[in-house]
């Protein structure tokens, strides 16, 4: 890795494949949550998500190299993490708490990273590829945002039944 | 893991674990980084990962529970990813600019922790933990600020050279 156009192409390669095993993810996610309006969240991103593939198979051609992705430990890890929510919960409420922690911590992974991708672009003189990676940002961000609520509305009505 | 409280301390043991790794990792950023705000910056964030660890410390003993660590896969993974930029980088901006974004895949993995924690440290009617880790929180979502002004100022030099 010499250059910052290395520097740029592994971390696309990066994401690329966190996106990929993301969407996996949230297809389980969507089918595993017990509150209508999570699993509606889980599945709506799961459709974001593969748009925001597609924007990268566009940004590795604007980038005029292959689109390919390279393991990444640190989604594996976050994966991993919600798993284990999953297997060990044992209450609806519980199960829902922790999923939408993993989904948060995945979103925060992302949200990292495109920020990251986007000054690259910048530096790069590759203003386009950061307007188009923007759009994905600005997606996860909303992600994001949609599930510290959904988490919020679930306090006061658990806070009641304590 | 049965009950929200399993759920809590199995995060914060998470997070006790993840922020003594940065510790460690920060401190060796500061080292590494070239530009001089950079290694501020990493080692600014250094001291106040102490106080965050102390905090963590203080909200196990509000919670009731011995203060230990549980490995994060996660932090592992993106620790991983910077140690690799680390080591390939041959040009000075190329390791900076390769630091903060690992910096900030860190600091964004703490950020949602840390929202997720007091999102459920509300719910379990423990308020007074809510508003400790909220200091952090903040801070966390100040340091990752920081970082991206430090990262857009490299842009404009860097995009001039190029």
């Amino acid at each position: 890795m010499k250059t910052m156009d290395d520097l740029f192409y592994a971390l696309m390669q990066d994401v690329y494949y966190a996106e990929k095993q993301l969407l996996k993810t949230l297809k389980k996610m969507g089918k595993k949550a017990t509150s209508e309006e999570l699993q509606t969240a889980f599945n709506d991103h799961m459709e974001e998500t593969q748009g925001q593939i597609e924007r990268l198979d566009q940004a590795f051609e604007m980038f005029g190299k292959k689109a390919r992705g390279k393991k990444c430990d640190a989604i594996l890890g976050i994966i991993a993490e919600g798993d284990e929510v999953i297997e060990e919960a044992e209450e609806d409420h519980i199960l829902d708490a922790g999923l939408i922690g993993a989904a948060q911590a995945a979103e925060h992974y992302e949200i990292a990273r495109y920020g990251t991708l986007i000054a690259w672009a910048k530096q790069l003189g590759k203003p386009q590829i950061a307007r188009l990676l923007k759009q994905t940002l600005e997606e996860e961000k909303k992600a994001d945002a949609l599930l510290s609520r959904i988490a919020e509305a679930q306090v006061n009505p658990a806070a009641k039944s304590a």
